[in-house]
């Protein structure tokens, strides 16, 4: 049983900064997410019309990186027989937790190479209320147009030293199929393309070449259009930050991109891929070669380098 | 049980059409569907990323119109569990068909109105070779740039002179979630939006005004921009297709849309819902009052006369 | 001699609003203009890419409409060529003045139907600095993404009682072309479309039919992409401003619009033409005939009732 | 005196190729043009709104590169003081011809580099007649949404061994402003952005490297939208057509572009430059400095050592 359909969508993501003033204000101001509530460590913060109380978690830290990844459970029948599974695993568990700002009870696990996932059901989803009601009631809140304004979270992408075996964990603990990925000559997987429902993807992950341990490579968040980044791009050239590559269109998944990073040097991802989605419940896996990844992205442009060795924390040199 | 998840989503739409030539030339050249496959009776068309073999099935006919809906299931065990709820639901059963070009044996049914169901887990997909092997592999065939050029099937309206007994209708047989309402202020609902899976929604269904029975009000096919419709605007300016209404921007649904008669009358509409998804495993149904609806659109436009009365086949007058 | 070359480009509108602050507020948070100084009487408003700067003076007043339409000349001898056309045409003239925080001295005269225009060649350029420095110096200040943010100003709109007396008063003073025009069926001219430059109009002049005297229809400015403008009905609608028609596209000049109505009731406009520019040096006027616009706008918009009747100041009931 | 305002607009182009038939093809089903005559020798196209019956005239050759570059006279009065004007420049002065299919008499005209230019103002407009009238009576054709379809003409590059020369031809002869260059730390000028009316460049003229006399950089035609842009950066994939670089923003004259190289190896871009004009009669030009240019393009893209060394025709190896 593969437990497809257990798993509802990636709820948050928690980043951790070394840099928390400038993080925030870059996330707020210029990236355009709404802030739901701050703590002295953390500052909750989500989409416009993100419907749950947070899906950016921004945590004061000595280091950066991601702190840890949740998913919410389609209910909470699923959410126990993931439970079930996961312990079955032999795979890293920490246990169940509380809960925190933005969610109930969570039980939390780790992958082979230090990542922490939690899974839940019980959610608190964001009130719109005084200026943030939103004109149409079928919005989360206000569409404020405030900076690049995303709409929703959409992915993020974990570096690991061997995606085969973090294939086998995403498949055993969240029942994730596996949409596209790259098959290397040398018979290791590049990077897999994941997702628990009709998304292409809510996480990537590719082959860590910097050494790190649980290194985090970006997180994303979806524009309504491809206009919109363009437009971002402006916004980011105007507050002097720094845009790494983009705007272009990735050959895998077909994603209209723009990578930047934010102030603390963790890399955040504006995304758009239009109307595509996975409806297909037996689609079969897409394999890119290398041959096929040496056109570079789908309109021709080469990857740059920093994009394969650029994770957070930085690997620091011995 | 709700049954939710057993059907993975909608998969093909027949259309009648009593002026066939005409009616596949404007799918063909100007709305830009590619042609699989033709037979006497009718042709089997689907949208360049569109992973089957069909998705609008246009067939002459002395009328206008819907033939029938179908839609895909999760898996061959979904189907079952579908079957024996639709058996046990006490709505019209027609009961096993063989199939047809582009999908195996499928269980057809009735709601209440007339309109035919089927539903299937043996498809044909669309193998994609010579002039339509698309540049990019996970795309199901070449983008050929032609006419309007929408990227897969979205929905599809119906109009039914009880919507509440539609929505049991629904419910029941697919496990379709209502993600949006219009609750008149006579205690009848005006109109539905139903999803099976991530999509805000597949089906609509629209009370009746014209004293029809199982009529059609239109199909939507999924753009990747809003400026693909608004290029489609001039390209339907520039081939006299009768444009209805549009473009402008649902209030529900928050769906940019543009709305058009193909030539033997029956509405055909594009849409774009840019980055939004359901992703909520247990959203409340938005539900809009008549005082909602009195503001018009999203940006204030008034609903045409013709939108609320015209569908297919006409109704004549006695 | 025509005259057209002498003059270089329209330079700035002076509306009056009796809701100073409510105006002033949407200018610059939701249309998004920025504020280059005020006074206890004006704002002086520009677009980020305008180069002089002032484009719009907002007026504090005891009512509504347009204060004074300002030209800018090519030169100091093409404006002594339209100061000596402009005496001896027998217009009435108000003679020079000393200038205004955004230009220099200027030459003011009125329309025979009581609108007030300036020439002027010397005028204040901005000098972006600070927070207002651009990331590219061929921008003429630092893109700001606040509200809507349109490029530059585009043009306006004035309503006459007899637009064959108006274009006579254009081609005589500014030596404006005029590259598209309404002929009603009863001889009149029903609207005329001027320009001094490449830009398909700067100023439009349209029948008045409330009984008005000098009164405005609108000013316009122009985004760089219709997607700007779609995104500028979210804002306005999340802004409680009132949108009286459109997004859409004109038939006359292609344009790309959205009309809006500004606190005090002034209307204003946000337009995209696309790629389109007048460079034929011998254009000849487009004449739509009253079947002509019956069709609607491009797509077929009917024009709603109150762009018919609503101008500023409105006409007093007696 | 300048002789600004003599000239009206960048008129036509002509292009060599080595490969008529598949230069032909790309043209008109991929890049988008229409066909306006054909001759044994040469296919005259023509954007879909261009409103001279040609604005790129192919021709058969054994070559590539720039046949001669054709400009509109403002007026019958203004050609001849650009004839003038030039013939007492001591330039290379080929002479009046007879005129073309797209024109009538012509002057003709050489710069330094050997490029071949042409001034007329005697032209043959496109009659829109047949399947090529246009919905709207305003356009020059109708839209016929084939491949790229941009809406018309912009601009061409030429390729010199001195700038600063070119320069004085250019405004000796065309009475062109630079709106911004590239000023080199070696004291030469890299590049210069020529106008002759309120587009911010109709040629651009960059440092020829390759050891190439009279070579041709890249012609560019303008789309409507950014969007166009990228639905043709897909039309041109699916096509294999080989993509140079882009889609991006350019730093200089802030314009969106995409290159691709046609079948017989002559760069041809999309470009889109939003609502930006030059309309400041006495407007300073922009200089760039090396420093400037380190930074990449707008939004950091690098220049590809392509963009440096190639041109047409391609200098052969001693």
């Amino acid at each position: 049983m593969s437990g497809y359909g257990d798993i509802a969508h990636l709820g948050h993501v928690e980043m951790l900064t070394d840099k928390f003033e400038e993080s925030l204000d870059f996330f707020t101001r210029v990236y355009g997410l709404k802030l739901s509530a701050q703590t002295e460590t953390s500052a909750y913060l989500r989409a416009w019309d993100d419907y749950e109380f947070c899906t950016l978690k921004l945590t004061k830290s000595d280091t950066t990186g991601v702190g840890h990844i949740g998913y919410r459970a389609a209910s909470p029948e699923a959410l126990e027989r993931r439970v079930k599974a996961i312990e079955e695993s032999g795979y890293k568990v920490r246990g169940w937790i509380e809960g925190d700002l933005n969610h109930g009870r969570a039980f939390q696990f780790e992958d082979p190479f230090g990542h922490v996932f939690e899974i839940y059901f019980d959610t608190v989803k964001f009130k719109a209320e005084g200026a943030d009601t939103p004109a149409l009631k079928n919005n989360a809140s206000r569409f404020h147009h405030t900076g690049a304004a995303p709409r929703r979270l959409d992915h993020l992408n974990l570096l690991s030293s061997d995606v085969t075996e973090f294939r086998r964990f995403m498949e055993t603990c969240l029942g994730s199929r596996v949409t596209e990925m790259i098959q290397l000559d040398n018979g290791r997987i590049g990077g897999c393309w994941f997702t628990v429902n009709n998304k292409g993807y809510d996480l990537a992950c590719t082959e860590e070449h910097g050494g790190g341990h649980g290194r985090f490579h970006h997180v994303t968040y979806a524009t309504d259009q491809r206009e919109d980044i363009l437009r971002a791009a402006d916004i980011f050239l105007e507050n002097g930050v720094h845009i790494e590559t983009g705007p272009h269109k990735h050959a895998i998944q077909n994603t209209f991109f723009l990578y930047v990073w934010e102030p603390a040097g963790n890399r955040v991802e504006l995304a758009n891929a239009g109307a595509r989605l996975i409806l297909d419940p037996d689609w079969e896996t897409v394999v890119w070669t290398e041959a096929d990844r040496k056109k570079g992205q789908a309109w021709g442009l080469k990857t740059i380098e920093s994009f394969h060795t650029h994770g957070t924390p930085p690997v620091k040199a011995k």
